[in-house]
């Protein structure tokens, strides 16, 4: 279903407010939502340390809670918005999914597969694809992770030199 | 760690019991393990129709389980055993949760990314690499499917047949 850009840029902080609450609990700030019929269906964060499971992405989950919502594994006429670009596991659980279209925020240089290393979902190879849009919020969901590996990174620093200040001091 | 020819063919064995267990349900048969320390610590078959959720694939279910066992996403050193060519979904899991080796059975030819499409596992721009051991038990592996697809189509022709007995009938 078209949507308009208010409502994408709506569903994009929705994502973003998932996120939020990853960074909360010390986790890689990541969220996503998924949209049918102009609803929201499923919601999901990066639980991965709490969990300790791999599989624990944002995407996963908000895929698996719309799954549980609509009662079938076939996501066709979902929208799926996320604040990062996907990684192999999530763009693979996209096309498994066949959700229609990816909105994503920043790209990852480290491991996105739509568009930066691979465009895995628009590969006419697989017997779904799913449309990419990218850039949506994209300086709000790159800021969220900016400020939040900064912050992990001030607080390592002062953590060094509180050791260096206790071994001046023994 | 290094593991002589039987002991991956007896892995591989313990995979396709688990595919086998899909089979019996109706489910497209694929089976996996995690093995870590020549311990099986995480064991899967694919459940996509009996859950309708898009995630749940052998590997996931095999990787999630492991996670557990060990208390931690990080499965370094373990190898997965799976009968068929992961999936990008399963791949990407991989990756994730670092596992250290993927053996796999039958080759996909609709949507492998061990060597088919890609070999995604092995691409030395993402953080880790899974090596790859191909064509383990892949006459078993791809029999299972053949078998559970021949099935199918016996089944639908003769659903097909009785349909047209009874128009005939009327």
């Amino acid at each position: 279903m078209a949507m308009t850009d208010s409502e994408i840029n709506q569903y994009m902080i929705a994502a973003l407010a998932e996120a939020k609450k990853a960074a909360a609990i010390g986790e890689v700030p990541i969220g996503a939502v998924v949209v049918h019929d102009q609803q929201i269906i499923g919601r999901g964060y990066n639980l991965r340390e709490t969990t300790q499971d791999a599989t624990q992405h944002a995407e996963i989950l908000a895929i698996q809670a719309a799954c549980r919502q609509l009662g079938t594994w076939r996501l066709e006429d979902c929208s799926l918005f996320v604040t990062l670009e996907p990684c192999p596991m999530c763009a693979g659980t996209m096309i498994n999914a066949r959700i229609a279209t990816c909105y994503f925020g920043a790209t990852d240089p480290k491991a996105g597969v739509a568009g930066t290393f691979y465009n895995l979902l628009e590969d006419t190879r697989f017997n779904h694809q799913v449309a990419v849009v990218p850039g949506i919020q994209a300086i709000a969901s790159a800021a969220l992770l900016q400020d939040f590996f900064r912050a992990i990174r001030a607080k390592r620093k002062a953590a060094k030199q509180a050791g260096q200040t206790d071994r001046n001091q023994v």
